[in-house]
């Protein structure tokens, strides 16, 4: 038996313990096996379980879009060296059956892809470098992105706000990418605050290489994250997957500056497919690096912003917006995932059950439900005593928040000669 | 009798004559007796025609509100010398009564003052300096505003855009003032362009004098406007009233830079409640001098547009608007002034009526008559053939326009490192 990465020993409950290893085993193929992102891949892990899913892969029986997802790698089993390699480079392996599974964060994309929102499939695993828990880390984050050739302007903006966020305890999530990116992590560390860099591609080499050094301080203050395995190269496609996840991954997206063809563009795309709210900074409209923000904020994709008040603002609207919808526990139990509503369906409809019990129920593994429960109890649709599991008396009912008013446009005006 | 500047000679129809100057004169002493904008004033001169209402008002027997507006200046008489001064200075004194009036483009206020908005009444008269006629410098025109202390990003950007707008055949419509405006006017110039610059004060001695030369070009180019007569002095309110009129006189409004308390954000909001689009240059969060134009873009006042494409696009979209809106008819008439509905219901269901036997129909002066008829008949609610009117046979019906295609977002990336 392996002790690598994360792997706890076997202990009092070693029968448990060996389950979990199978699971992360699996997981870690499949890290490496399927590229993230893909609805059917996902779906067929959440119904199977991973080990399970990983056995029908392998054995060439997945469904067919499953299949091609794993295409020219379904031979390949590098699990023992992924997880050397591992904790060699001090990574953490996460998994969705672990606490500090960033559950909750995810629910967006559990809910986009359940709509068949495309390529927008929450991780089937992750690797974490950096001591602090993920799942705290993006309990109130927000994103920080941009163009890798940013203005002086740009850079000094970027800065900035990701330093007054972090100042006032959000998380800066950003891609560790040169330009934007990196001002974003550099203010919040200068905060000394947390920060978040998603990685495409291993842990072992970040991309990119230029940032060696900042992602050391990242990891030290926050966490570097990937969905590869180390050892993976930054492909292109990999950018548009990781720019998925940091839109998946935070309450806001704030676009500092881009180009007309930015990737920035692209996570805030991402960003309002997952009814994340997306920001942009203007600029000067002879910038070239401000055209993709102007855009955004012409078609109404983003809000226009100028200071951290202002996106602290917006991103606490998303409560309001709740606040104001009487039905919205019912367009909660809409969105819920197939795997979630299963398990919801698991519950007695009166009295209580251990997860053992409405695994059978649902006919799902037990580490599934065991995954779902928890945030259907942040959703208020279930309640736990000492283990047990009941359905919620009553739909949750928001609590009043204070309503922040419309900023006023600027007052009376006494002269104009 | 006087023969000053704009009055014309008894001819053929002497009796028509004598009555036209009548109420030319009646006009030259509101214009000073009254500062513009009231609607209570507006109504009472549109109700009785001007000469009736002078005499009542002079006679000390208007309404309260009515004389309340002429407080101080009841016994005041300086019509001839007014008529003088302004032929001195080249300055034309323009009626509703007259061909060239913008009739037209000041149903925008005729319609937000019938709906109860104050201060936002039309003109009582207009003083203007140039040969080009008003109403057809106003048939495409926008006004380009913004702070008297911009940047030299907002001065270049100012400029440029109205000399485009200009080169495009738009009249530019600013007030003249040092800064933007200023720009403006010299942008609309440079290429070749017409430009109306609309003075808070007496066009004898246009305010700002700095601008004096500019004043010259403008008024070769295009026109000076005013509503007070020569010798009045800029005095504060009296441009917020000339800022109502920037707004009321185009078919939108954009603000180059402006700071937090600057008029040209009054002139945006008085834009805004005449149905006028307005837009917004962005610029640096960091400049002071765009602080006023992302307010009003954050507060939804105002579209935030980078370019003459993107304003010119903006301001056909009203156009779009209307054809979208198989009722438009119907609120056009809803929304006529209480003095067009009246002229309206004076025509005869079926057949034609001159403008005397409507006036006599509706209770109204025959000027009144036939300063409304020409209004109603671009509206396409009346029709008029060889000087007899009749209503039109049916609402009518907006011409299919192309529907411009909303600016897409940034499109698909391929990389981002």
């Amino acid at each position: 038996m392996s002790t690598a990465a994360g792997i706890p020993e076997a202990s009092a409950d070693s029968g448990a313990a060996r389950a979990m290893e199978r699971v992360r085993r699996a997981r870690v193929w499949l890290s490496r096996a399927v590229e993230p992102g893909s609805g059917a891949v996902y779906r067929f892990v959440a119904d199977l379980g991973p080990v399970e899913a990983v056995r029908r892969i392998r054995a060439g029986i997945a469904p067919a879009e499953v299949d091609r997802a794993a295409a020219g790698r379904r031979h390949v089993d590098e699990v023992d060296a992924d997880l050397a390699n591992a904790e060699r480079g001090g990574i953490r392996l996460l998994v969705p059956e672990d606490d500090e599974w960033p559950a909750y964060a995810l629910l967006r994309m559990e809910s986009a892809t359940g709509r068949g929102v495309p390529d927008l499939a929450p991780p089937l695993a992750l690797w974490v470098r950096g001591t602090v828990r993920l799942d705290e880390l993006v309990e109130r984050a927000v994103a920080v992105v941009g163009t890798r050739a940013p203005t002086q302007y740009g850079r000094a903006i970027g800065k900035d706000l990701a330093h007054q966020l972090a100042a006032r305890d959000w998380t800066v999530v950003s891609g560790g990418a040169l330009g934007i990116d990196t001002e974003a992590h550099r203010g919040a560390l200068s905060a000394g605050g947390r920060t978040v860099a998603i990685i495409a591609g291993g842990l072992d080499a970040p991309y990119p290489r230029d940032n060696l050094q900042l992602f050391e301080r990242v990891a030290e203050a926050g966490l570097l994250v990937s969905e590869w395995p180390p050892g993976t190269a930054p492909q292109r496609h990999r950018f548009l997957l990781r720019n998925r996840l940091i839109a998946g991954l935070v309450l806001g997206a704030v676009v500092v500056e881009a180009g007309a063809r930015s990737g920035a563009s692209n996570t805030a795309r991402r960003a309002q497919e997952l009814g994340v709210p997306v920001m942009a900074l203007p600029g000067p409209v002879t910038s070239a690096m401000s055209v993709g923000c102007h855009h955004l904020i012409r078609a109404g994709g983003a809000r226009l912003v100028t200071n951290t008040m202002e996106i602290v603002e917006e991103i606490g609207r998303l409560g309001d917006d709740l606040a104001e919808r009487p039905r919205a526990a019912e367009t909660l139990l809409d969105r819920l995932d197939p795997v979630s509503r299963r398990v919801l369906d698991g519950l007695p409809p009166s009295g209580r059950a251990r997860p053992e019990e409405i695994a059978r129920a649902a006919g799902a593994e037990v580490l599934t439900v065991m995954r779902c429960l928890p945030a259907l109890e942040l959703l208020g649709l279930v309640t736990s005593h000492h283990g047990a599991w009941a359905i919620a008396a009553r739909p949750p009912t928001p609590p009043p928040t204070a309503h922040t008013p419309e900023p006023q446009p600027p007052t009376a005006v006494t002269e104009r000669p």
